[in-house]
């Protein structure tokens, strides 16, 4: 198995997280996403998208899309499993994993940002308004989501870590990284902290990744 | 079971299809998106993303995110299956649908328009310029990964419709309502064709729905 990665892509931080809780240890290959390594021909054979993460199976398919790749990971290697065991449970969790996937880390991008500045020439100020406008956005309607429902334990689910925290805690990440105010969010917090107790976690973060700068 | 929908939510679009191929028909509600009825407090109080669609199961639980529900219906509802039996193709399935779900649809969606037009003072003409480059990057790694793939068939994947499917015609859809050229995508454009002559689709289509304006 391998997988091309990047330290700063909050989507491989999913997958190295998925891996580093089933115990895998695969090989990796680092594509510079801020030198534009994504874009060169080789990289774009294997995944036509021109984004990571992408993972090569033992038998040579090439998978991208960080929740396909953890919903993978999770049915060919089963344990720990990475979703609950009933439909209800699963359906919460995915949908807890896609408002972080799809409502919030896509307009957050570093290729939508630099479309920001760049074709539209928007400020370096309002850039970050956006950042932290689609954050804060996301991040609000999920702290209610999570305080509200008895299903929430020291994990989004339960107390068992799943792929709800491991789409969230990276993405808590990025908000510390343009200063974003977390405190309106106590309870994503805990739930971060008790993410971040576990090793496959803590070795999953970006700064301690070999390609990190 | 109950659906909120809106007609012209290509996320909605998407639940309405798998409904339809799995022979279900719920209750619905209607969300006008464009008079904002999604931030109103009854439908924040049923899904705090203020998103459609939502769908409450018969024992009241509240499902959000398309794909989510999607999958709880097929992992409840598995005739006709909307995932490949082996992990690999559902792994190539999901990939699909999420570079739809996840790459091209987020930067599209109405409140993020609003955003550009709005906060940022974007011009009409930069905000199709927007639409049409994301669709654009989207639709051509789309394009490229499905006509090289022997996996490929008269549907994203083999024979049957699937969930990349349920994703690819809502997003064409958009497509055309901002005038994109579609003739550099004639793998899509015969795979929407194929799709288009079932009658799950056809009825799901944003001008057959009770709302449509």
């Amino acid at each position: 198995m391998k997988l091309y990665d990047y330290f700063r892509s909050s989507a491989a931080y999913r997958v190295r997280i998925a891996l580093g809780l089933k115990g895998l240890a695969p090989e990796r290959a680092f594509v510079h996403l801020r030198r534009g390594a994504q874009r060169e021909d080789d990289y774009l054979a294997l995944n036509p998208q021109g984004l990571v993460p992408s993972l090569v199976t033992d038998d040579g398919a090439v998978l991208t899309q960080s929740l396909a790749i953890i919903e993978w990971l999770d049915e060919t290697h089963p344990r720990p499993p990475l979703l609950p065991s009933d439909a209800a449970g699963r359906a919460r969790v995915r949908a807890l994993a896609l408002a972080v996937a799809c409502d919030i880390h896509p307009l957050n991008n570093l290729r939508v940002l630099n479309y920001l500045t760049g074709t539209l020439g928007v400020t370096e100020a309002q850039k970050n308004g956006w950042y932290r406008y689609w954050c804060d956005t996301g991040l609000e309607a999920l702290e209610t989501q999570l305080a509200r429902d008895a299903a929430t334990g020291a994990f989004c689910h339960g107390a068992l870590p799943t792929l709800a925290d491991i789409c969230l805690v990276p993405q808590l990440a990025n908000a510390r990284r343009v200063d974003l105010d977390l405190a309106p969010y106590p309870k994503l917090l805990a739930i971060e902290a008790a993410c971040l107790a576990l090793p496959a976690f803590a070795a999953a973060a970006p700064a301690r990744q070999p390609d990190a700068e």
